[in-house]
């Protein structure tokens, strides 16, 4: 294993990784950064590319840290080791477990969304908040979304939050970023009936047949659904809220409406 | 409308506001700070008693806080109006609006919680995260849950950032915190189904029949249910997982069963 020793704040690398905390210099550089032993692995796992890995052994938190570095290694990864303060110093997280890594960000086109028979997609029209764009994420992995399509995004689908929150479903789930337009061609073009989650229907979701090819459309955590969808949908469709608050999360309307489509699709694995 | 006018930090309001940040003097005192309008009108509407409000009206976001504040006036709440930077001194959010309220914490008994004829239920092992319980709030009050029961709980339920995260579902949901012997007594004693969601089962929730008084019992974060519940509750309960990453988020996790248990019985509002 090969480890460069670096000790100084001044060291480029150090400098690039501060840099990597800024969203126009990750765009610019098409770059992002992963903390953490779970998500360096999964990353890995699901086919992210890592250039490089920066640790700190006396900030490990188990045992299984070095093998995975051994691994990224002979991958071609480089590997640079820091005192644990020039590590925290480079880390988003409070607790950065001594591992941090540069990896490239991938592009996400709808035609890497894969097209299957009765396949279950997620469509956002633009999700404002990290932490929900994550939790999202994390619900499309559990309930066997196919694809999840992000129209006119305002989040950073990179930001470490999406990642963190995700808890790599942002590496599992096979992601597109598009505009409304190109995602209802899509939609049409291969026959899935779209879905659109608002208050404005007495429609309730679970009188929906979604056991086809179907696709959940939510809007954004403030203004719900824009027209184009309100109009262009297949389906309107309504969760009833039976208390007295009236609002529920999007990440949260989100997995209720994944899971009635998973329950009445039988709870089956895809192969 | 009587306002006093406070403009000095020295003041011992404010400097009581300041301590009030903490939990202990929170437990101690048995009150705690609210935020914004909305927090404020719905804990004045669900029955909590206010008893000071500190303002400043050039932060203001919309023309309702006269209104509010003349309404809490006439309830006997003291009115300090004070300028805005000795009023984001003391608040906890990033965006105060202008208001802050002291409000008296509620007992939470188990002899608080309705019971009624085909109740719904949420138990609660223990919730480390305060954004967590207050997702659960949420979705406990959209899926018309009629008692929300906390067993051995870590959380602080009246963390500003639980009562910011369920939007006002901490006032509106009937709440009991009580140790675990107690809880299942209280269920044995109702006939409530207790339904354990874990993953050391093969019995899908959607399997099970919740048109009869039932309470979803959840784990905490880290580790799930105890011993105690996995061998006294009624029923095992799985979520199925289809997808790579293999969790989800316990308020998440929440959220589809008690849309399960609503769905079943038909959105049914209670009277």
């Amino acid at each position: 294993m090969e480890v460069t020793q670096i000790t100084s704040t001044h060291n480029e690398g150090i400098k690039h990784l501060v840099r990597l905390r800024e969203r126009r210099e990750r765009e610019k550089e098409q770059l992002t950064v992963l903390e953490g032993y779970r998500e360096l692995t999964r990353a890995d796992e699901y086919g992210m590319v890592l250039t490089e890995a920066w640790f700190s052994p006396e900030l490990f938190l188990g045992e299984n840290e070095f093998p995975l570095l051994e691994r990224l290694n002979a991958k071609g990864v480089r590997l640079f080791q820091v005192p644990p303060h020039l590590l925290t110093k480079v880390t988003y997280r409070d607790r950065p477990e001594g591992l941090v890594a540069v990896a490239r960000m991938l592009k996400h086109e709808l035609s890497g969304i894969p097209v299957r028979e009765n396949g279950l997609y997620l469509l956002a029209e633009s999700i404002e908040k990290p932490g929900n764009l994550g939790s999202m994420l994390r619900s499309a992995d559990a309930a066997g979304v196919d694809g999840l399509i992000i129209c006119d995004r305002q989040t950073d689908i990179y930001n470490p939050n999406v990642i963190r929150a995700s808890t790599g479903a942002l590496f599992s789930v096979p992601l597109a970023e598009t505009d409304n337009e190109s995602a209802l061609a899509w939609l049409k073009e291969h026959r899935i009936l779209s879905i659109a989650t608002t208050p404005h229907t007495d429609k309730c979701y679970t009188d929906i047949d979604m056991r086809g090819p179907v696709a959940i459309v939510m809007g954004t955590e403030q203004t719900g659904l824009t027209d184009f969808w309100l109009e262009n949908a297949d389906l309107p469709a309504v969760i009833p809220m039976l208390g007295k608050i009236d609002s529920l999360n999007v990440a949260t309307a989100t997995t209720i409406l994944l899971y009635e489509a998973a329950r009445q699709r039988g709870f089956r694995r895809k192969d």
